[in-house]
């Protein structure tokens, strides 16, 4: 049992700028994690939102231009939907799981399972909608490697990447922030055969920490206000574990209830 | 829009005692509160693991004292379960949801869907396991009384109390902590109608914010140690709503995709 962490920060980022595809994403988190004052340190994890990175890697879609197939167009109809929409939404699946109550859940092409695939209104204009990233923990690399050279942090430095997106969940009121993609941490921490104070080995507990810290960076992001990230200082793993990625994070679907 | 916070401090409370039966949990956790040097403010919200409120409420059942129904037997024997377990969850239950795998989904008396409705083993010895409180919500409301009268804050502070359990996802793995039990907060951040930065107005978010606090707190808990709480300061939500219970974190069933 390593040193547990007693306490921990969270940070939001302040001045992220309305982001366009094509900006250097890494380099607008690194000024603001400079203008924050609080620096980057081996053991940090930066947690951003899917919706800066979909638009600096350009994953939006201007409505205009779909042409929606006929089983789009019959599932826009029948669930009251934009056809244009649907398509979009199809073509980022490989599975419907439920349409019901005008909501379409499908499996995206990385294997997630939410609500319309993750696509949603862009905040661009009404016309434009954002995917999305094509792969999220090569996003989420991407930005752990160029951030840490910014910074001088070395290959061996704890330092944690995660994009997230906010989905609903069954069977629970309201979105919660999820990690989508995962780089220089463990999304998972696997308390099996480990023993609690009690004595007692605990069995099946395996905690999806990469989730916690998605959700637990939202408290200081901000829908409104132009916040899309999040600095968590002083979380460290209560089991040494390797580092995994955000496809750690999908269940296997021959042990999923509710496929 | 009200002010936003930009930083949220999440702080493990160390030095809580093995909890049993008749234990005064609120005064526990006040001396806790107290050892870490911390203090209570307004604004504060303060996490526990059910599994300490249950025991100080006596949700204990000794297995040997159960006398398993003929359907427990049938389901234990499907599922290769302990039938006396099985017949405690099926009691705890008003819906079975999914019985696969070796997992019992079900509905619990509270409106919960979660694997072998929240009953788990107890740590005490391996043959009594461990109940969901009877009303979290009581309990929530309950140690925010007695926390508030011992730390001298008025009834129209906001302290909130959180009461957890850790369940697994559909389509993810892991677990993560949930909201069972809340008092003195808004479990859910309603932004529809409200503007974002660039002007658009959102229509489908409302976030679970309750569900958020908990996931955040584990990371300062601990399985391995005796740390099942956490205070946490700094979180103000970002548009003013009145205070909740954890019953308004669970999906109306007439709009849930996955019963």
């Amino acid at each position: 049992m390593s040193e547990t962490t007693r306490e921990v920060r969270l940070v939001g980022l302040d001045g992220i700028p309305e982001i366009h595809p094509g900006d250097d994403l890494a380099a607008l988190l690194g000024e603001a994690i400079e203008r924050s004052g609080v620096g980057l340190l081996p053991g940090d994890v930066l947690v951003v939102t899917h919706k800066v990175v979909s638009k600096a890697e350009g994953r939006l879609v201007r409505l205009g231009d779909v042409e929606p197939s006929p089983f789009a167009l019959q599932i826009a109809a029948q669930h009251d939907k934009d056809p244009r929409q649907v398509e979009v939404v199809l073509r980022e699946s490989r599975r419907i799981v439920r349409m019901d109550h005008g909501v379409l859940v499908t499996e995206t092409t990385h294997g997630f399972t939410c609500a319309n695939a993750g696509v949603d209104a862009s905040n661009v204009d009404t016309e434009t909608i954002c995917l999305l990233p094509l792969c999220p923990d090569a996003s989420a690399a991407g930005l752990r490697q160029a951030l840490m050279a910014r910074f001088g942090l070395r290959e061996g430095d704890a330092f944690g990447v995660i994009v997230t997106d906010s989905w609903g969940r069954p069977w629970r009121r309201g979105i919660v922030n999820f990690a989508i993609g995962v780089a220089g941490l463990a999304p998972l921490i696997d308390y099996r055969g480990h023993h609690d104070a009690a004595g007692y080995e605990l069995h099946v507990t395996v905690l999806a920490v990469a989730d916690e810290l998605a959700a637990a960076s939202e408290l200081v992001m901000h829908k409104l206000a132009a916040r899309p990230a999040a600095l968590v200082r002083g979380y460290a793993p209560p089991i040494a574990a390797e580092p995994g990625t955000g496809q750690d994070l999908i269940l296997d679907p021959a042990r999923d209830l509710f496929r």
